[in-house]
């Protein structure tokens, strides 16, 4: 597995950016070994430092900031402590780049049209804009047209279930969502904008939703937890005329089924003829299994925390229920490891460290597994390459990272362009195939299934899949 | 009354940009005279040529737009016709400037971070935004300090009361809140985003804002029905601890205030000792009334289409009962005429053409007339200027417009710079003072009572206001 970094590293704690201070100290101008003590102090305590520049120099002193990263809070106290126990050094001050980054927020609301004479005023304000109302007063399917409805998606979250943090509510999911809305935009073009809602029924939410849906093209929901996100979702495609997409399930397995794709072309497996043993019944583990079996997959068995959902499994229900009856093709039972004996693929949406990686030896040859927990995985992937010929993760330090930036963006673009009123299973396949091919078969590797990231062929492709379902639903 | 229109002239319709239409003509290029015949055409259908732009000559054609304004949709097509009918010129294309710029709305949701790196990816959203998160989470009172909530507005309206337009719906209605949102960044630097809610009860309306209040540092209120709007804002005021604000009463009134307070001066009157006969009982009209006394006027008398509020109405309930007990000190009866009669102020917040301008003869020496109805007055303020020392409307097109533009985005500028939690009286007064004190006593005249809606000095200083008294407020 080529990229991957050495074993025996802490995997779950190299230095990243997420973790990134900029230290401001003040040395000694005489002294000209201070600065490479403390590069060097932060290398023995494993930070990383990144950046050394001299803010000013002075016959008293001479004024430095280093930035280092770090693994997490703890090792960041520790870098600056190493830093501040050296002798000439002063550590005037400690700035946390990622803070920094958050100060006042991520997104800004900006006018498009002028507003600089009394003409633009009459214009885009009153009197003139009463006609463009009455216009969409008369027509209402014109709001597209003059206003931002046709380019804009509300990202809706009750903060029920954010990133690995829970239950933390709606201002402190903003952050997240923000960040979502920023990622819309700078590979969608989208006009996205946070919706953090104070509700906590699934009564609430769906009303709220519906309440809210006029300024907007379609609706995003995000982090809201299992079961009642199925519900939502559910309620709000019957009632609304735009597309809803929970994107922790369906933007989840795009990615995989893409990646899965890439993946059993390289061990030369028909997706028919694949079984799959998954770790996690929660949203995305539900939106993975439905979509893999779509696509023909012919056997998901599903474990939860509690062992595999088959048919020994009782007082089961809705979601949970549905996978033990029909995605379990091969009704087994047991523990999540009984579920992977000879399975081809593994995929987990669950908890860190559940495997251990000896466990994937019961694998059939040629396995592929994607152990998607963040930021620590169900196995250690180093591990787990020594058993598997594919292995990705959900983690941006290592290759095959599954990151759902790579479908919603582009699956929004083609619903908007689409004009469509819901996101459907077809979309989301094409989305997937079209997001697997934008690795060239001469470029497809064990290290490299799916694009990055920041990959800007990505997002016009997935859209262009999703348009073409869209436009050829409009014409039936 | 310099700067007015000529008398005799249709004050309701004079051509304007919002009624503006570009037309592409197909003219013969040997035909010098062409352009002089459309222009000439067009002035005499009362049209206004803004702009005559040649985009292309050959041997065969030459193609011209030409810009006039109209006053309405049929005078804009009348001068259309007017042109067609010319010899030798062909109307290839007509485009409707204001429609033009409202295509596909005219706001957009614009990162504020950088997210071109992979590091930029893991600050700005996952891993990094976790830590921001749990912070958050920590101190919630911190999601002004890393969100944009304390930079954003939420514009919301049910669609119920838009402009003059009525009860046209959440998606029509959203031109005029996205042009609102353009005006807060315009003038205030401030995020506002417009929430069209398809809500219809105070219950419901009320619950909608309190669920997605989280996102926001302050609820602008924006064109609701009376007596729905007094509910909604009381109740929203005790739930909320951000400010709320219905800008068509308290804007209103603020902006009335100030153009008062100068007009007062003009004429040398104090405020504790005048009286003033008020048309319209509505949203407006309430909060007008409410401030103006709170200000120390001595008798506001306010009639609605059925004639003033005073002793003799019955079954008067809510606002227009706490205005014939609390405003109407004098105890009238009668007709809005009768309101008149030697009152020093009149306010009209109602309805077009209620009054001739002799019918305000009856009031005292050097009236101060305010005849707001939009676009078409309470009175014709040509007319009424025979009869009064100052007159002031809300049109763009006259001296001395009110306009509510002069007091949101500095209002919120100040509340949100100020951390307040309410908008309170001291507050919209003070607002009211800066915003009067904008025009220095030098620059004072009956045709300048206050400032013009694009004057750079006004958000600055009746912020200023508004943050001083939060601050006040704060430190008790």
């Amino acid at each position: 597995m080529r990229g991957f970094p050495p074993r025996g590293c802490d995997m779950a704690g190299l230095p990243n950016a997420s973790y990134s201070i900029t230290l401001r100290l003040h040395l000694d101008p005489a002294d000209a070994g201070a600065i490479g003590r403390v590069t060097s102090a932060i290398g023995h305590d494993d930070g990383a430092v990144v950046a050394v520049e001299v803010v000013e120099t002075t016959g008293e002193r001479q004024v430095v900031d280093v930035t280092a990263n770090a693994r997490d809070d703890e090792h960041a106290a520790s870098v600056q402590a190493a830093v501040d126990a050296l002798d000439g050094v002063h550590v005037h001050h400690v700035g946390d780049r990622t803070f920094l980054l958050h100060l006042k927020g991520k997104l800004e609301v900006t006018p498009t049209v002028p507003l600089r004479t009394r003409d633009d005023l009459s214009m885009a304000y009153t009197p003139g804009v009463a006609r463009v109302c009455r216009a969409i007063a008369d027509h209402p399917e014109d709001a597209r047209r003059w206003t931002i409805k046709g380019n804009t998606v509300a990202i809706v979250s009750d903060g029920s279930a954010v990133l690995g943090l829970g239950d933390i509510g709606p201002e402190a999911a903003l952050p997240v969502m923000e960040g979502k809305a920023a990622l819309f935009k700078r590979f969608a073009g989208i006009d996205a904008w946070p919706v953090c809602i104070d509700a906590t029924t699934v009564d609430d939410i769906v009303r709220i939703v519906e309440a809210i849906a006029p300024t907007y093209g379609g609706i995003n929901l995000e982090d809201i937890s299992a079961p009642r996100c199925f519900e939502v979702e559910r309620r709000l495609e019957a009632s609304l005329d735009i597309p809803v997409f929970h994107d922790d399930q369906h933007g989840t397995a795009i990615v995989v089924l893409a990646a899965l794709l890439n993946a059993l072309r390289l061990v030369d497996k028909p997706i028919e003829e694949v079984t799959v043993a998954m770790s996690g019944a929660g949203a995305a583990g539900v939106a993975v299994a439905q979509l893999l079996l779509h696509e023909g997959v012919k056997d998901v068995v599903v474990a939860d925390s509690r062992g595999i959902l088959g048919p020994s499994r009782n007082g089961l229900e809705g979601s949970k229920a549905w996978l033990a009856e029909h995605a379990n093709h091969s009704g087994r039972d047991g523990t999540l490891k009984d579920a992977l004996a000879g399975a081809d693929v593994f995929v987990g949406v669950s908890a860190p460290d559940l495997l251990e990686p000896e466990d994937l030896e019961v694998m059939a040859d040629d396995a592929i597994v994607f152990p998607l927990a963040n930021p620590d995985p169900e196995v250690d992937p180093t591990g787990a390459a020594r058993y598997a010929a594919v292995v990705a993760t959900g983690r941006s330090d290592y290759p095959n990272q599954i990151n759902n930036v790579l479908a919603f963006p582009g699956v929004f673009r083609g619903a908007l362009d689409g004009r469509a009123h819901r996101i459907t299973e077809e979309m989301k396949v094409a989305a997937a195939h079209a997001l697997a091919a934008v690795i060239p078969p001469a470029e497809l590797s064990a290290a490299s299934i799916i694009p990055g990231a920041l990959d800007e062929r990505v997002a016009p492709a997935v859209a262009g899949a999703v348009e073409a379902v869209a436009a050829a639903d409009a014409s039936r």
